[in-house]
């Protein structure tokens, strides 16, 4: 059997480093010593003792941009949430690496912040494409865009987390059904049918009964 | 007049030498001299160079705690989104200098990184108090919990970056208003009547005529 590439083969290094030390106690001469490589390989592959724990952030988010330019969707909302799936696809790709990763990240505040800032990173983009796509420069558009992608963002990363704490044997169905919770909250605008001819029903709870409900549901409707 | 006192000295020499020199090229030595005191004193007010731009995180973060635990609000995301405006409040006490801190945290990564960080943590801690406050331990609670927490805090921050852009003449009208649009994306549970005797009316818009649709709408409610 062939030996895995020595980019595969700096990350098992780093893991096992930091699992064993300490993600502070270890040094990248440490990583490409036990990776049995040298100082210049590793800077061949990686910038910084960092960048072997998150290699594939900047990857992505071209990923995602890539997508979103080219997307075919009706709205900018269903364009962004089918968009994040690639990067809850990429981690389930990864498998027990990312599962190790997400572990060691819990673990060390300054990795946890620099996730978090490449997470805040996927929201803007969302949030400036939404925006772009509705093309309203007023401010509420504008707080609608903003909650649109932090709902989308936020949807994906409570799948995510189930999947890396092994919560979740299916995220992939689960992606969907979060997105259509996303997307059940922000009902599209430009589907509304025209007033004339149309029904309106207005949605509640109620403790009344129905049949005397009935008259005044309909007095609403066609005012 | 008297001299400010240190704290606010410290933080005046601070922010005016990252703005000469910038963040990186300017060292503790370089801001207590500027302001006239020793290291000593410097580290007496503040953990590190980067505790001078962020003193009031972990304080804002404790007052939120308290907040939302005597909280008499009559929802969890009433509650939370009342909580988050002591946020916004304490920026816009701050006035010129939370403007001169957004400038210089757009311009420099790592404090960047640090202050989605440090909002990702009331993020966090707005999702747990309202998944406690709905003790429902089903994922799609704890969905709605994330989505929740993820939609006060993006309406806010909305709200806040406008301020430190000067684009909000009236932030604190402007927050309300936001708040108000996220309560309206998630109506209230908790007024739910009992199943018996009560009423569920589906809202969805249709071109189908009213009375077509009554017997419809009839059926499905008393299922």
């Amino acid at each position: 059997m062939s030996k895995p590439p020595a980019r595969t083969r700096l990350a098992e290094a780093a893991f096992a480093l930091f699992d064993e030390r300490g993600y502070e106690q270890t040094t990248v001469d440490d990583i490409a010593e036990r990776a049995g490589l040298g100082r210049t390989t590793f800077f061949r592959h990686y910038r910084s003792k960092e960048a072997v724990i998150f290699p594939d952030h900047d990857r992505l988010l071209e990923l995602i941009r890539d997508r979103l330019a080219t997307s075919s969707h009706g709205t900018a909302l269903v364009a962004v949430s089918d968009a994040v799936r690639l990067v809850l696809l990429h981690y389930v790709d990864e498998g027990d690496l990312a599962r190790r990763r997400y572990v060691l990240t819990s673990k060390v505040p300054a990795l946890r912040d620099r996730e978090i800032a490449s997470v805040a990173r996927y929201q803007r983009l969302f949030r400036e494409f939404i925006a772009d796509w509705m093309g309203d420069p007023t401010e509420a558009a504008s707080l609608r865009a903003e909650l649109m992608a932090a709902s989308v963002v936020a949807a994906h990363n409570h799948v995510l987390r189930r999947w890396l704490r092994e919560e979740s044997p299916d995220p992939v169905t689960e992606v969907d059904d979060a997105m259509r919770d996303v997307l059940a909250l922000f009902p599209a605008r430009g589907s509304r049918p025209e007033r004339e001819g149309g029904t309106t029903v207005v949605a509640f709870r109620t403790g009344q009964n129905l049949d005397a409900l009935l008259p005044q549901l309909r007095r609403l409707v066609e005012d």
